[in-house]
């Protein structure tokens, strides 16, 4: 009864939401207090959330339909972590007073394609009023074969660090952003922009993995950071080569200009490619996946005895990373 | 990289809610991208979001445990309105970097309790940080026996319309806690503000009414309100006699008082009792039923030609229902 927005607020996002889940039998049109969903005999349900503020995770003036689905690819690179296969979300959404019309329709239009690419509805949610700033909150729902499910805590000695697609990316989209990155051509600002706003889950491949991989996750927090997590709760350690991190054109032209952002690519996350561990015997099918999924799957480093992950320059030697770049350890 | 708490922030709030997923081993103590829920054989999974947020929702000297667990509650009670049994939640949280941490630690402890109380797990969820105020998101999931879901839509002619428990105690406990209501003993006024705190879920009712209501929802707009959702996707209209709304004590005291506060009690929502609607044929299994779960179903009014909710006085005299009170139509 309190904090709901006007009933002519209401019937705004109802106008713009309600057709996301059209359709959709099982969300029943949103005209229910819950969604229904049957999950398929022998397959378990994967489940994950995240949420994102206006002014803290994306800004007031980025275009609402990369917004919606940026937040809605993360959480779908999560079940993509998982080896999951994306089924549906819901969204809940705190609108200040002000938000217009035009800004509900965009953000609408940029669920409504994302749900077209990768198959999936929305089944719910809430909308509340808030005198804060615009704040969303997505969970994911995902289904996977019944002990297929990815982990993280797989790793094992003898195995082999690997990560798809190019890192960094996402991180310098921001240095560009920000106008941190100067003396670039256009095209590459625009493509690291882009892979900044833009993730795009590995769904294929971290369906393919299961049964690969031994542990994986999605990179978000960086690729050192996050081949931490893996390393931690595997109980293992991890050494990766630097040189062997694969760029993208645009990314190594940043680092030819200042290698200094090194420590960017290594650490600054925002990639949502996927990091695994495999052992040796893998390396045929991993090879055949990434010509299948015409994806670089790229070997750059081994798990290690003792703890924590090193990374080793060209000459062997270690790098250790500050929070404001790394040096010769 | 952006937008995340600061790590202290982040060991901080994983001391206080990390404990909330041990135990439960799909949850991957909160360690993997996503949780995983095995469903069972033969049921399908009923899902449900929420968002509240501070100063609309709740109060910043609220108790944080009831916060935590009325937003869990409301949750639980959209999942009892479609007849689904409670298996766990997901919770973002979007915290101010002011927040205490004997604020979390007690939120925390409201969410412990009630997971022991409906026998479920936290699931996973998100932690941000926001310069606005303190907003969360729950998304609870449940399970129901398959095609025994109950929808708001199957309300027929010849269906009457029963509620459990007692109506108004929410939107009076909130009159009370903002100093409306005087000339209310001690008792009474402490018992309704405890309604509008603590919603009790109906789960028990909610699973034994699969088979038996043609229609369900849970009481959250207002008992008027709600009765015209159902109306409204159901195809018909309903007519409900005042007299015959169930009242509590504390109530029934309030209206003795001052009768104009039964607008408040009809439309003023936050009951989070179960509405719903049965053929004639199926009384004396919901006499039964109200006498095993010690809960009262009352029968409060029928399904009518027409469209929308008629309420009538003792003398059949039509109530009509404004923003600010009521009036004879």
């Amino acid at each position: 009864m309190t904090g709901r927005p006007k009933p002519g607020e209401f019937e705004l996002i109802a106008r713009h939401f309600a057709p996301l889940a059209a359709g959709h039998a099982l969300a029943f049109d949103l005209t229910d207090d819950a969604a229904l969903l049957q999950p398929e005999p022998d397959r378990d349900l994967v489940l994950t959330a995240d949420a994102v503020v206006a002014g803290v995770h994306f800004l007031p003036d980025d275009a609402p339909d990369l917004i919606a689905a940026k937040l809605l690819r993360v959480n779908l690179s999560d079940l993509a972590a998982m080896g999951a296969r994306p089924r549906g979300y819901l969204l809940t959404a705190a609108w200040p007073r002000e938000t217009d019309e035009d800004w509900i329709a965009q953000f609408a239009r940029g669920l409504a394609a994302d749900q077209t690419e990768f198959g999936i509805a929305m089944l719910g949610g809430d909308t509340v009023a808030t005198p804060g700033p615009l704040t969303f909150s997505l969970t994911a729902v995902g289904d996977v074969a019944r002990g297929a499910v990815l982990r993280r805590n797989g790793a094992q000695h003898g195995d082999f660090v690997f990560v798809s697609g190019s890192i960094g990316d996402g991180a310098l989209g921001l240095g560009v952003l920000r106008g941190e990155i100067g003396d670039l051509d256009a095209e590459a600002a625009a493509f690291l922009a882009n892979r900044y706003h833009l993730p795009r889950p590995r769904l294929a491949l971290g369906q393919a993995l299961t049964g690969v991989a031994n542990a994986a996750l999605d990179i978000s927090d960086g690729l050192v950071a996050d081949l931490g997590h893996i390393c931690e709760v595997s109980g293992v350690g991890a050494v990766i080569r630097s040189d062997d991190v694969p760029l993208s054109p645009a990314g190594a032209a940043v680092l030819d200009a200042d290698p200094a952002w090194l420590a960017t690519v290594l650490t600054g996350g925002d990639d949502y490619e996927l990091l695994f561990t495999a052992p040796a015997a893998r390396r045929p099918q991993i090879a055949a996946l990434a010509e299948r999924l015409d994806l670089p799957l790229t070997e750059i480093g081994e798990i290690a005895a003792g703890r924590g992950v090193k990374v080793i320059d060209p000459n062997g030697a270690p790098l250790r990373f500050a929070a404001a770049g790394y040096t010769h350890a």
